[in-house]
């Protein structure tokens, strides 16, 4: 496709910066290598597929160890082994489903995991869930060309201009692994456009042959993609609705554009654009100060204030169209959307069914001011609305009940219009790029 | 119970009064039985049993013919009757189920209702849906006592005061003959009263006995009374659920207070109390003139047009919390409460699933001003409301589709508030008995 070999030259490693970062890798394995004898240190990740891009910094290293180890005495070896390895450098304890650690290198993030060693075929015991991984790095090496490699790359940077590439809780995208199958499926990058333009409510894929009859229909998510190593997985079960539709919606646009390369390009929203729409849709920010903790607990924890929060306003009556969330200026930044900016005067409080006699008699006594009213059985309330903006909802939202690290929530600032911009840029080109067509 | 026998005094028609009504209705049946030798004439309707009120007007005779006597015969029969037993009288054909003749004679409205003579048991053939009137009088008249007749008469005339007497279609509330059987099934007035204010969602009631397994549940409505006579007939099958939960609520306001009396004068509501529920809450009237039909196809005329009305509203987002209807000074008024008099200033348009590619691009080609997202896999549009009042929805209103008989419609005017109050009061009056608590 026209214009697609000249991104391809920007976001491909050159032959040169490949074997500096290759190098630095093979050191920080070697240095590993020392400290954990019985275990067998392994590159995993895109660095290990070779479908990593021009200015990648995150690596993935694996430390396997026999099935003999006890679970519970990996964290405290890969933690000593880091320690040594690396005498100084500034290293985290992180969590997905088992802890692992996270060490700051040279400008690099090299995450230290500990696993089972794996063997490859249907039944094989997995002690840890990140244990696959490995089978994953064997089975892109084993099916995937060089060409193909560059058509992943392509596909990442696609997605990551465009606010989907990432299977973290933040994102709820598309990972590197998914962005890999997608392509073994399709063959290139412009087939798997033109094979996403045309996805339903509902995708299928199984990457080799046909999925086995049922072997679908048992996951819920909009997307589903079985994974080779692991039939029973579905390998886009992260990726939320939105984010599936946002996809398809871009393809087409992709599909339809003269300018390809604009896709590519790390702003896909201009800043024109961008207030353009600030300007024209209600869109808020929420924003506190970041505890300092590692990305997943955060994000973990920032989706599960947000949903306490978007039910909350729910329940109060505004609509909700949307959310993007990350970092902004060190805060931790919630941008939504509303359908409107201010609820209408009046709303319904519902009391109890009427067959709840003294219930009723008791909600009366609260409501004596002509207000009240039959609806469908129960009686109700006919009230004016003391919070009808975000503005005058702000301090319920300071008030909420927040996760153990979010306590700053109670520090929230709500942001619109062109303060939000200033303060909150970078989530509102994320918002309004996956939700505005 | 203290103050009804007060109430009932002055409801109860004087031995004069009666007398005088029973020789009128006398001379009635008289003159027509000289018109219709082949069939007999009779009584029908309180009159007949004996639980009208003073100052009724409303007079129901039956012309009861032969099963051989053709059915495309009996207007023609009857009419033909009526002009000749009263000549020069003013009447009307009216249609129920079946066309029948509406006389008006010394400023009593008279009903010729020509039917099939009915044999008494549970598997007669009814010819006719009003042949099943006969039976009511005849089993009334069997199982009622005089003192009960009088409970009969202060149940009517509480339910007329509160707006909820009449099975007619403009009002969707209690019968006669309802008023009648829940008496018997319950005694007396006030045990009536009791029983009513402990109904829950459901009522299900068989006067004599218990109803047979499963003759209440083929039934959906709200209550459920077994017709005696019928037990395959509800006899409250027109009672709107919004009548029988006020019903409710009222007997539970009877019993608690102090003035009984009162729920039987005429104004229920006070003007006082009008003015300000009107003050306080959303109430609209929509008038326009009324066409010169009868009642039964004016308010089943009406009573369609307010279905296509709110259906439009609601689509429109405006929230209905309850309707009434009724003339006011000649013309038809729909009066109807809103739950807020000004929408939103935004709205979604939903637009095709995104799987229909081609729609979503005639779609998208309308809204091309960074309205465009995706909701719930469907490409949607923002737009700003241009209608947020149901002043700026009236000419919508006058354009709606009118059923045969209201091309007046298009002439509809809307009045709220102290308008509302001087051209419409008797409806509003009637809405907030039923509508407000």
């Amino acid at each position: 496709m026209e214009g697609l070999e000249q991104v391809l030259r920007s976001i491909k490693p050159t032959a040169a910066s490949e074997k500096q970062e290759r190098r630095f890798v093979d050191q920080v394995l070697e240095k590993l290598r020392r400290q954990v004898k019985g275990a067998k240190v392994a590159l995993a990740g895109s660095f290990a597929k070779g479908t990593f891009l021009e200015g990648d910094k995150d690596v993935d290293v694996f430390v396997l160890f026999k099935h003999n180890v006890e679970k519970e005495a990996l964290e405290g070896i890969v933690k000593g082994a880091v320690e040594n390895a690396f005498p100084g450098a500034f290293y985290q304890i992180a969590y997905a489903q088992h802890p692992y650690v996270r060490v700051f290198l040279q400008g690099r993030k090299i995450d230290v995991v500990p696993a089972y060693e794996a063997s490859h075929g249907r039944h094989f015991e997995l002690k840890s869930a990140v244990d696959r991984s490995q089978l994953h790095t064997e089975y892109i090496l084993e099916k995937m060309g060089q060409r193909q490699k560059d058509e992943v790359r392509l596909l990442k940077k696609f997605l990551k201009s465009n606010h989907l590439y990432g299977a973290e809780i933040r994102v709820q995208g598309f990972s590197g692994y998914l962005c890999e199958l997608l392509i073994l499926k399709y063959g290139t990058f412009s087939k798997a456009m033109k094979n996403i333009s045309e996805w339903k409510e509902r995708t299928f894929l199984a990457v080799e042959g046909e999925a086995k009859p049922g072997a679908m229909e048992k996951f819920e998510t909009p997307l589903v993609v079985l994974d080779p190593v692991d039939a029973d997985r579905n390998v886009s079960a992260v990726v939320s609705s939105a984010n599936y539709f946002a996809l398809i919606a871009l393809a087409r646009a992709f599909l339809s554009s003269a300018d390809k390369a604009g896709f590519f390009s790390k702003k896909a929203l201009s800043a024109a654009a961008l207030k353009k729409l600030v300007g024209k849709r209600n869109a808020y920010c929420i924003v506190f100060p970041a505890p300092k903790i590692v990305d997943d607990i955060l994000w973990g924890q920032v989706r599960k204030f947000y949903s306490t929060l978007s039910c909350a306003m729910k329940k109060e009556g505004f609509e909700i169209l949307g959310c993007s969330m990350d970092r902004c200026n060190g805060s931790v930044c919630i941008a939504f959307e509303l359908l409107n900016s201010e609820l209408p005067e009046n709303k319904v409080i519902y009391g109890p069914p009427l067959r709840y006699r003294a219930d009723c008699e008791k909600f009366a006594a609260h409501y004596t001011n002509g207000q009240l009213l039959i609806l469908e059985g129960r009686l109700a309330a006919l009230a004016k609305r003391k919070v009808r903006t975000p503005e005058q909802f702000l301090g319920k939202i300071r008030a909420l009940p927040a996760p153990s690290h979010l306590s700053s929530a109670k520090y929230a600032k709500l942001y619109k219009g062109a303060a939000a911009i200033k303060n909150c840029m970078q989530v509102l080109q994320q918002y309004f790029s996956v939700q505005s067509r």
